[in-house]
């Protein structure tokens, strides 16, 4: 991938799920990628970040085009099933298609600020023109940072506080697409699937039963395509 | 400061230097305060971190409401002399007072962004509803993010992006004061200046060359006030 001439770099966000894998997809056809992790003391984050590796494996990524950032005092913050093993990862949650009344358990405080602003430190430092960053509106409902306004207002961030002013720009692919759409999209981009991670639990073979997996599950069915990761039982 | 009734929380992003201190001391008059420390992998973070404990002590500040939060992977990142031991920190740099040609090479990337991120998320956990910052537009000829724009960028970011919505602000109650009248307002407020640490260096006596130090030695004679703190000969 990075021998092409021509090519700005771009920072691709890259926890190791579907929806960031398919942004990979998409931007390494537009940029020189370099990929961000960032370990925010999620419970599963030893399986996020050997996706991430092997993602980036399958991108042919040069090492120093990879940087996994750890943040795990944000554990200490608390606040969010994700990172708090207080808080139980809620099971048989139904999938709701309104707006739910209170914030679901599983928001992580601020967290895609927090990833965004270390993709743009970087991007600063290698002087890449994009970061890209896998977000989908439509689980904007329950997550404020996933909303449209949410990218445009930290465009503006950009443009005034970092010294590529407006030249560096926060891209999302994704964020008007349905679910169903992005695992099509995957496939027809050749994005290894088998390699990506989306269940909210850290084991080998996925839950089938969190709201992470169930997404990803009626997603494959809508699309009328096979997962290819196993599922528990 | 934790026993009055009736105020809220508010995080003070306390570095360790003269205006977080003086910023701490306005924050606490207003909110429980609840500091918060970055490692942005700096030269002087062993003692800027000193600074910030000893500082959070004289406020008496419970063990709960201090964060520090380690983020030293930015070192990997580089790309300011502050974080990369092969940029040198300039000595006898003039003072300039128009807008830089270039970036000073003291600026590092994204660096607020990042630290008001992460007040922003520990806000949220905590229900604050301020994030008090020192920053001084004085200063924002070379650093983008320390001008009033970049904050109201920020606020917006808050406002739409955030759980707690139009109910967190970040402040700035430094911006647009000169570093002088800084001094005299940390004075008036009993501010322990003995107790900050501003020089770029790394050293039990303040280097009295960087243009940290410069700046924080004119304001002092400025304010025609003595600066408690010993300089190397």
């Amino acid at each position: 991938m990075n021998d092409l001439k021509g090519k700005s770099i771009g920072i691709v966000c890259l926890s190791g799920g579907m929806d960031s894998c398919v942004t990979a997809a998409i931007a390494v056809r537009e940029v020189l990628p370099a990929f961000l992790h960032v370990n925010y003391g999620q419970r599963t984050e030893e399986r996020e970040r050997r996706a991430f590796q092997q993602i980036a494996d399958f991108y042919k990524a040069a090492p120093e085009r990879r940087l996994c950032v750890d943040l795990d005092s944000l554990h200490r913050i608390g606040g969010s099933a994700l990172t708090d093993e207080h808080i139980p990862v809620p099971k048989f949650e139904r999938l709701e298609e309104g707006t739910p009344a209170i914030l679901p358990v599983t928001y992580v405080p601020f967290r895609n600020t927090l990833i965004l602003s270390l993709g743009v430190a970087w991007a600063e430092a290698l002087k890449a023109e994009r970061v890209y960053i896998g977000a989908v509106a439509e689980d904007s409902a329950g997550y404020p940072d996933c909303r449209p306004e949410y990218f445009e207002a930290f465009n503006r961030l950009i443009e005034v506080g970092s010294s590529l002013g407006g030249r560096l720009k926060v891209v999302t692919p994704l964020i008007r697409m349905k679910k169903a759409d992005i695992v099509r999209k995957g496939m027809e981009l050749g994005v290894p699937f088998q390699l990506t991670w989306s269940c909210y639990e850290d084991s080998e073979e996925a839950c089938g039963r969190c709201d992470s997996c169930l997404r990803r599950i009626r997603a494959f069915h809508e699309a009328g395509l096979q997962d290819p990761i196993p599922y528990r039982g």
